[in-house]
């Protein structure tokens, strides 16, 4: 990584891009709450009528599969498409994408609209690469290490850059690679701080040229809040309330103080 | 004003409105805590197979056209349908009418069904006035002041209350107006609470005969509701709770104390 | 009940059981957290294309009928189905059954697949039992006692565990029956909580074989996280956030000293 996390985080706020999330039920509220907390503006937008349309005047796109039918399939598929068109950096997060037949297919046709990132835990990213993976439903049974070999394959194959997260987060572009150890054991007992996740990806992308760097910083940024957060709370509700407060407050010195990043 | 917002707090609470939201998914839930937190019994129903049949027993419907799509829209438009023949009142949030054709189309279909009270931000209560707006999403370019002329003529088209919410809120019937300065800073910051606002609009509509007074009491109530979080809070995360708390702790006595309502 | 409820605790801790959900859209949020804070695997996996397959994965399955419509209710079926045919527990919560027509057919429907538990309040039970139910929406006109004779012969009718909770809870399996005065009056001002609690029966029916008393502790341990959430909270806000850090904080044998359970 050539820059600092803070001139991202910096950018990021300095343009509060629009991004357009197509996301799951269980994770709209607390990600748009997380995204205007970081400094950019979320728009919920998936409609099959709407979704390409808005495309167009947004700054990024994130797309998850949590919640996937065949119809928000089809969506996904229209607004990726209209990203690759208009050149908008889209992130996809391929939530258990090898659990059932639908999240296999879903997940193969929208990696046809090249993706500017991919952010999954190393089951997802494991089952994407192609390989057998352990995941039964939305937590990683394996470890991020398993998935380093698959993440800089499927970067490599993709020409995008792949972000395994976990303990320790493993980030790579298949050339570039690098790890971040931020972020605290509380966040998993919080649903969809995950997907939320995406979105800082996809703020971060959207106002930095620097895909790699720019979710390198995103995620130190995401988990630097969340050892912010664990400082002030007493388990998962506490937790989510000062992650919120955390994110809004978090200075630029602070994130590059805080910021545990390696070269992988 | 000729009544005190007390007035009307004190009628919505012991009339426990049962109030039928058609929402977003955003929404939803934030909106349920609102809504029950400040006094009203607030129910979540919008399918198509039995939206209808739910308003004729409510006391008031809120419609949100937030996460739109074709399927939604009918069943919109057959709540409203509902509850203009039944006389029941009801309140439009028309999020980011402007943005795509979809919401054009609906929010122009909607109007037929005559809304007792439209809230929404400068930029959509312009777009649905017809004058050009700037909103790019569920956010407003344009100041309130900007839509006070927007909002007389549509409050006068349609014969309805209109609400321009935003750092002062302008409401008008097309013959009184008024301005409530309550609020803060922190609560664009948190998703869907313009949308829940909507919720507390059409609960203060059902239990108070006249719409005008009843939506100017329910946005002071609101804001003052902001206020009271503002010094018990340290970011986003810890507002939104004690938002909830405030809503629901808050007096009659405190809300005439704290009212901050000026004829425009 | 022939077992202490710390027993149920600690198996379902233990086994940190695989739930999946088909909830409504309020509910989808907190009731992923509520099932995390205490110690289970939540999905919310609702789609037709992918319902009945996910089921065969899952320890247990839970339906709540909340934002109910067509096509969901075809899911419904299938996933219960699915659940009937290979042995896997799944409960009821018949939200507003008695509302529209087609909460009334749905709810038939559902119960040929034969639940393993139903719970709901006693409007709800009322309703499914065949009696007249006063509830005019999610709230429940009717108090636990007028519901007992309806649940007990549900139970022996369905040959399940029927569950009407309020403000002392009455669980039943035809045969054997108990009540729990655990909770706190705050809980009914919070959203989706009851939603969340079929979720956390869900989770101690997959992990302990005699499907009454899992309820009936799973009902205590709600109540006993509700009264502890209730010394740390000032309203229905910070209730929630309290909530969520006594469901991951309270011990096994906080919960034998807190529950409050009799024959009833």
């Amino acid at each position: 990584m050539t820059t600092t996390p803070s001139t991202h985080l910096t950018a990021m706020r300095s343009a509060t891009p629009l991004v357009q999330n197509i996301t799951n039920f269980v994770a709209m509220n607390v990600m748009a709450n997380v995204m205007l907390a970081a400094g950019a503006a979320p728009a919920m937008v998936h409609a099959r009528e709407e979704g390409a349309e808005f495309t167009a005047i947004a700054s990024a796109l994130s797309i998850n599969i949590g919640t996937l039918d065949a119809e928000w399939a089809d969506c996904m598929a229209l607004a990726a498409e209209a990203a690759q068109t208009t050149g908008t950096p889209w992130v996809l997060d391929p939530v258990a994408v090898g659990a059932t037949g639908l999240r296999r297919d879903t997940g193969t046709r929208l990696l046809n609209y090249k993706p500017t990132v991919i952010r999954g835990n190393a089951s997802e990213i494991l089952a994407l690469a192609g390989s057998a993976a352990s995941g039964r439903g939305v937590d990683s049974g394996d470890p991020v290490e398993a998935a380093e070999q698959g993440a800089r394959a499927l970067a490599e194959a993709q020409s995008c850059v792949v972000a395994v997260t976990g303990e320790v987060d493993f980030i790579t572009d298949g050339t570039r690679s690098a790890r971040v150890a931020n972020g605290h054991a509380t966040m998993p007992l919080i649903t969809a701080l995950g997907c939320s996740l995406t979105g800082i990806v996809a703020a971060f992308v959207a106002a930095n040229d620097d895909a790699f760097d720019a979710t390198v910083a995103a995620l130190a940024f995401y988990g630097a809040a969340g050892e912010i957060a664990a400082t002030n709370s007493n388990g998962p509700g506490s937790f989510q309330v000062a992650f919120l407060d955390a994110l809004h407050a978090i200075t630029a010195d602070q994130l590059d103080q805080m910021a545990n990043i390696t070269t992988a």
